[in-house]
């Protein structure tokens, strides 16, 4: 499905394209002063991470910034403009300190209004007795605005062009990241092959650069570990074209069995 | 104890300063493909925020960037200049995908050589024998390099002004970190108290809204939970003034109670 979005100052229309040659990037914007403060350990990169992988969008950057509406303003100005897509998690609750959809307007250069459909769901979920001004301010999102569902909670995050602003309660933004996801226009999906074997990881350096060397296309990182007493290395390749992955996974295998590594160790994962 | 560091282009001789008066702030940069691709979860945020806290360095902000030389030296280059310090982890052992040194050299515009004295640690940990080149590629470091002890697997870490650059593997980062934090110069200390009840966040709001105007300078964080099948809201409250501090916890200890919050259960945490 094709949506416009507005990346930079040009409205472009993304139209669906071949899902095996584009480079699709996103960049994630973690908004909360309890993360920078270490009192509260994110929980939302790897699921959204995971989840754009699976839809072929890849994530290339990701910024944590405090509840200050002028550094998320700038920063989803700095994000938007250099990456297809970008997410925001947190800050969109009925607090003083929820400042994203303040932030998103300003960045966007366009007021904060009350939205009728999210104000509409807000008196469904809570009632009229029950619905507050500090939960109607929960409806309160830039001008232009469309919205993300919460399955969840029922308060909507919303979408501004390409930039998607979410819940920080994990639970909540899972919920919205899942109704987000396939209306993305993905670009070639990422496989990924990870061989373990117990050596460190300086042995393979060598025979590893020359493997990386012949195959620029494939990514391959070496991730040392300590596991059970024994020292141990996962190569982890990554690419885009199955054929020459799987030959550069072998090409792996083969340097870790000539180095001595028990095959039976050399281990292929997902 | 002073130092000198290079904000920007001038180099600056920073003093040691009045603990309760300065703000000192601190970028943190997690470098790695494995953090953009969702297979491995970040477990350095969490110690570095709270290390730099306890001596009165605020963190700022965070970057997660691949392992691109170019990504990382241009966001080295934009957290150098912005805040007092800046940490990195990740990507400075021996494999093709270490590229940090490399890129802190590009930043800082300067060459990677072999550091001597790290050089020499090798040899020590490893012994002539089993110093392969990689092992010894772990020497390589920007021109002026400072080495940041390693007292778990002996392959320091470097400091090239005010930019710190330490391991990936948690275990590393957190050793090479308590060995940097007595040498920073830190600021006011920020004091955090927390409250919480078993309410909804949005009956608060409107009183915390004014307790955050009338204490401008305490940063006042509503954080809803769902445990135990209830659902609550944690306030917490920082500053760096004791005593303006304890009297916005009361204030906010009196909005919870007068809103029939069971006094019991306005527990005041650390």
């Amino acid at each position: 499905m094709a949506f416009a979005f507005n990346a930079g100052h040009a409205t472009i229309v993304a139209m669906p394209v071949p899902s095996n040659t584009t480079t699709i990037t996103a960049a994630f914007i973690i908004i909360g002063n309890e993360i920078l403060s270490g009192r509260t350990e994110d929980a939302n990169l790897t699921p959204v991470a995971q989840g754009l992988g699976r839809v072929g969008v890849r994530l290339a950057e990701v910024r944590v910034v405090a509840d200050d509406v002028t550094a998320i303003a700038e920063t989803v100005n700095q994000c938007r403009t250099v990456h297809d897509y970008v997410f925001t998690s947190g800050g969109i609750g009925p607090t003083h300190d929820d400042v994203t959809a303040t932030a998103v307007a300003r960045a966007f250069g366009v007021p904060v209004t009350r939205h009728p459909e999210a104000m509409r769901q807000l008196v469904l979920c809570y009632g009229e007795d029950q619905l507050n001004e500090a939960r109607l301010s929960m409806a309160d999102m830039p001008e232009g605005a469309d919205l993300i569902e919460n399955p969840v909670s029922q308060a909507p995050g919303f979408r501004m062009d390409n930039v998607f602003s979410m819940a920080g309660v994990p639970r909540i933004m899972v919920a919205m990241l899942a109704g987000v996801l396939p209306s993305l226009i993905g670009g070639a999906i990422v496989l990924s092959r990870s061989l373990s074997a117990e050596f460190p990881e300086s042995e393979l350096a060598a025979g590893l650069a020359r493997i990386q060397g012949r195959y620029p296309e494939i990514e391959i990182g070496s991730y040392p570990y300590f596991r059970q007493g024994c020292f141990g290395t996962s190569i982890v390749l990554r690419g885009t074209d199955v054929d020459v992955l799987d030959v550069a996974v072998e090409k792996v295998r083969a340097a870790m069995t000539k180095l001595g590594a028990d095959p039976m160790k050399v281990a292929e994962e997902e």
